[in-house]
């Protein structure tokens, strides 16, 4: 069974989701039986690479809270996020363009080391003291190479802006015609949707509930039963030979 | 709604099969809602890159046929290829490993130019007098380029080994997970599969099945309707405040 999680690096719900969920996997029967894939979504794709702003002042402005407000949330988050084991900077963190990060989660996805990467990105994000966004791009190798991908390999999908680019794209493009409208989402079996950072408890429901209702393929036959139905195959064993 | 096709460049049926798909999904009603991605099957992936054979010594060395099987084989095959209005050259062909061309079809999903480079690939094998496996890389990079690829991207590609590598054997996982011991494979929306190069009715028909009970996805809400359920995500607009 597959569960994708569409995320951003910049969304601190999608920090606290991935370890909740992780909680709930881990406790979860099957779980040897679920592959989990990270899907990209950019909260804000049209911020240039080279806007960095620090996050209050990116709350104020984008969306009008005020610094009381803007200072009240990042608390509360940084308690929720300290609930799940993880630490949380809730002031002087910067706020940037996540397209690189993904592009380079898309390379890590090839390499087996996805969710490593992930988690070197939401640290490096949320709980160390250097900018993820200010340092270029050899900071983000170095964390790529910390989740144990090649340091030039990673160098070089930093360097290419087309690299991984269209499979950044193609993950949006599916969160808006899954109903995706932010992050975290989960979808379980492409069944199953579930949308945020909900308690363990409802991802090991959802876990269970898909896990239970997961159905092999159902193999179409030719209906009426004759012609070449079933027959026009290459195996390793060979081709068939049609039927005259 | 997305279909998934399994095939393999070396494989007579998937040439026949991908024909007869395409003329029922040319005259089915929702087409354009239909994504289709071909997905990578080797029939022989234990055979040197350099190992290259004439298709009838293969046939009746690997496969234990008489040359007259073989003959009649490739001449029954060469008339339902016909029939789709494809050429096939029944002989003089040859037979060799195609996991180089697997791994330029992954570059061309990322380029939007699948459907297109596997046309060209099952033509140059299967139509055309020159051998698509005896004449290394560069051979392949002209057919890449007459898909629409760019030309030093093939190239860097087929180049470097491991470039797409895990995304084939990934294909590979997959087709043996679903089942699929044979190709063509088809997938429709992992909900039904049909084997084989089944006549255009058996795809029309499938296509009209799967689309109708294709469901969109159930969102599972926060079982207590309690709690932070629902609430905890980031979006375009903003992260959702906790509630204390």
């Amino acid at each position: 069974m597959r569960v994708e999680i569409w995320s951003d690096i910049a969304c601190p719900w999608c920090y606290v989701g991935k370890a909740r969920f992780e909680k709930a996997l881990a406790g979860f029967a099957h779980r040897d039986g679920v592959e989990v894939v990270h899907r990209s979504f950019e909260l804000d794709p049209d911020r240039a690479k080279d806007d960095v702003q620090p996050v209050l002042t990116m709350l104020t402005a984008k969306y009008g809270m005020s610094e009381a407000q803007a200072r009240a949330g990042e608390d509360n988050l940084g308690a929720q996020a300290a609930a799940e084991g993880l630490d949380y900077r809730t002031r002087g963190r910067d706020h940037g363009n996540t397209f690189d990060m993904h592009r380079l989660l898309h390379l890590a996805k090839e390499r087996g080391r996805q969710s490593e990467l992930l988690d070197a990105l939401y640290r490096a994000n949320f709980a160390e003291e250097r900018s993820v966004f200010a340092e270029g791009d050899e900071r983000l190798a170095e964390l790529a190479v910390a989740a144990g991908l090649d340091a030039d390999e990673a160098r070089g999908v930093l360097a290419d802006p087309a690299a991984y680019a269209d499979e950044v794209r193609a993950d949006e493009r599916e969160a808006a015609r899954l109903g995706a409208g932010g992050v975290p989402f989960f979808v379980l079996d492409r069944k199953y949707g579930v949308s945020g950072a909900q308690p363990a408890e409802v991802f090991a429901q959802a876990l269970a509930q898909a896990w239970d209702e997961h159905q092999p393929l159902t193999l179409l036959q030719d209906g009426d039963g004759g012609g070449d139905g079933g027959a026009d195959v290459c195996g390793p064993d060979g081709c068939a030979v049609p039927r005259s």
